[in-house]
């Protein structure tokens, strides 16, 4: 069996950490499998480096933040190898430029392109155990990027797709995909397998066990993932295409802080300028996530939308952009709030679940900010302060 | 003008530093030259991954070292392009494999073999400061390897002879080749310029200043090198092909206490053993330095050599290995040795030069272990106590 398995930052974070996935992988080798491992940087790394990078330069610039972000792995991998080939295991560290895992030129969120399997093959042949440097790419400059949030497991997922690995299993430092955070519910229930989608829509709402690229991708191209802990030898949660019907309809529920809400008030009432601005926003390569459109006074309109905090500043200056020719009155923007959201496959058939939902936030007496839904979410904003307690009595209604 | 520099570790070890390099290099590129920059790792970044990669492996792999180590130079590159660009001047970092720096195969010590400059080329047309790292380079095979002591020395020069440089200077933290170790004699002198046939044998002999490997470079392209200061702003040395007959006769005196001697006794006295015993040295990667032959008790020779410390074990496994056929009664090793030199262009003509150095260590009351001359040195092994002693001794006599 050829197994990918994909180890973060916590996992390699020092010499004792390392050793324990040493002897996880050795494990697996010596009943006869193929093994990729996929790392993360150590632990932090690269902190004391980005720290520096901001003494030396405000804003560095994406393409050496990259360059300097890249090492990170490249130690982890090396390392790594060495804790293997202690144990006399034949391993090599690979880094993106020696495996050929190509990207675009997009720095600090570059995506992948093609990844050379030549060198990969070669090594899994000669019984080695292949370490591959997550996160990391090489866009067609020969220039180093990094594929953003989640990178690791992308390349995890990558990397078992074009190798038509028989799993991939992702180690974190909890042991599979649960109702709910078990920091903030402590009867939340791990669950035992999910669908790609509903695990995609986990994801999207701040799961941070996966990120929702590297789940889109193993849909797409049906990797069977596993989500299992790094720590404790458990089972984990298993994600694939179709999961018997549950009994539970709601899979979990998520909470995310990291979320900026905008509104961009006194908007003409003509047609275009939803496209104007959300245009604008895209070449600024803001994604924006719930968007709310409502009627405001004198005939003009008021847009809201929700984005990641980091992409807050970026969104403000391309609304202000004079070439998006937008006029509006004024931006409000709000980073106190949070976006909870309930997920199951078939949810939204249900008559109810939404219903279920809000006497559930009315009872708990939270403030609805935003609502928005889909085939398998649903999800509302909330003040910041509101969130854990919002996800508390959502998990509480539906257990 | 192309100027190629040079920044050691310690000129790069913390932000104010990095600070400090980028002054100098943008205060050149001001000028209208053109500048490539290569970069060593910062101070200690490696020395923390050393001592891990020792706490996981007793004996970690040469390939998996370097490919650990390689990232301190990238590091380094990337934070010194940042700086740069802070001060809104363009500039570029590159890692060996971007650049396509080829070497040999053998890790922790290989050779340059090729340099493309295609990349380098684009990106100073662009007038764009093109900061390389050091010290590093690919294999055939993609991986990576390091160039041993010296390196990022040698990267600078050679870079500097595909690229047609007109200068190649040397930031070190002495402001210049001494003729002494100024640590060691107070009153050593600085040379203003020094022929690359004494800087090379200054170099082997443990002047840290330049290595020879890169000296050698140097003179075989003819590339013309300054050694100066990182720290102040004066002149420093130039070594080149000729320089002016100089007063002074010596060019310096040096001390190497990174050495080891090995004694060889009992050896068969019968022709072809000199050959088999420094065939499985050279087959073991042990450099030889000083060598002695003499005749040994009951028809038998022994023969003595030095090598450097890091290379005893390996020099001891070699005289064992029993498919070298050598036979001897024992090996003697001590590693309390010193070698001290002295260094001048035709200094062997002169009659006298040698008879007043050893009248110099017979006034200190240092004992001779071995002797060694050639053209334009005289080296004489000494216990290590008496390293200083003896350095001094000669200068004064020589002053």
């Amino acid at each position: 069996m050829l197994i990918v398995k994909k180890f973060g930052g916590s996992s390699v974070r020092d010499a004792e950490r390392i050793k324990n996935v040493a002897d996880r992988v050795i494990r697996d080798y010596n009943e006869g499998h193929d093994i990729v491992v996929v790392l993360s940087a150590m632990g932090d790394t690269t902190d004391n480096y980005i720290k520096l990078a901001h003494e030396l330069n405000e804003r560095p610039s994406k393409r050496e933040m990259d360059m300097l972000m890249t090492t990170g792995e490249q130690i982890s991998v090396a390392l790594l190898a060495m804790a293997i080939q202690a144990k006399r295991v034949p391993a090599v560290s690979l880094n993106a430029f020696q495996v050929g895992m190509e990207t675009t030129s997009d720095f600090m969120h570059a995506r992948l392109k093609r990844i050379q399997t030549q060198r990969l093959k070669n090594e899994l042949e000669n019984r080695k155990v292949v370490i591959v440097t997550g996160f990391q790419g090489v866009n067609r400059n020969d220039d180093f990027t990094t594929l953003g949030r989640g990178g690791s497991d992308t390349t995890a997922v990558a990397l078992a797709s074009v190798l038509h690995a028989d799993l991939c299993e992702i180690y974190t430092d909890v042991d599979g995909i649960y109702t709910a955070d078990p920091r903030v519910v402590p009867n939340a229930k791990k669950l035992d397998e999910i669908t790609y989608d509903e695990m995609l829509e986990l994801a999207s709402l701040g799961a941070k066990v996966l990120h929702n690229r590297s789940v889109e991708m193993a849909k797409k191209y049906g990797v069977p993932l596993v989500v299992r802990s790094s720590l404790v030898d458990a089972e984990g949660t298993v994600v694939k295409e179709d999961v018997p019907v549950e009994k539970m309809l709601i899979k979990g529920v998520t909470c995310d802080k990291n979320v900026a809400k905008l509104a961009v008030i006194g908007l003409k009432n003509e047609p275009g300028v939803a496209f104007k601005l959300f245009n604008i926003l895209a070449r600024y390569d803001v994604n924006v996530d719930i968007i709310l459109q409502s009627i405001g006074r004198n005939e003009t309109k008021d847009i809201s939308f929700t984005v990641a905090k980091e992409y807050l500043d970026d969104a403000i200056d391309a609304l202000n952009d004079v070439n998006a020719g937008i006029s509006f009155e004024k931006i409000h923007y709000d980073v106190d709030v949070a976006k909870v959201s309930i997920v199951g496959a078939g949810m939204m058939t249900h008559a109810g679940v939404a219903a279920k939902m809000f006497e559930a936030l009315y009872n708990a007496n939270v403030n609805i900010n935003m609502i928005s839904t889909s085939e398998i979410k649903i999800t509302v904003l909330v003040h910041a302060d509101d969130a854990n307690r919002t996800v508390k009595a959502i998990h509480d209604m539906f257990e």
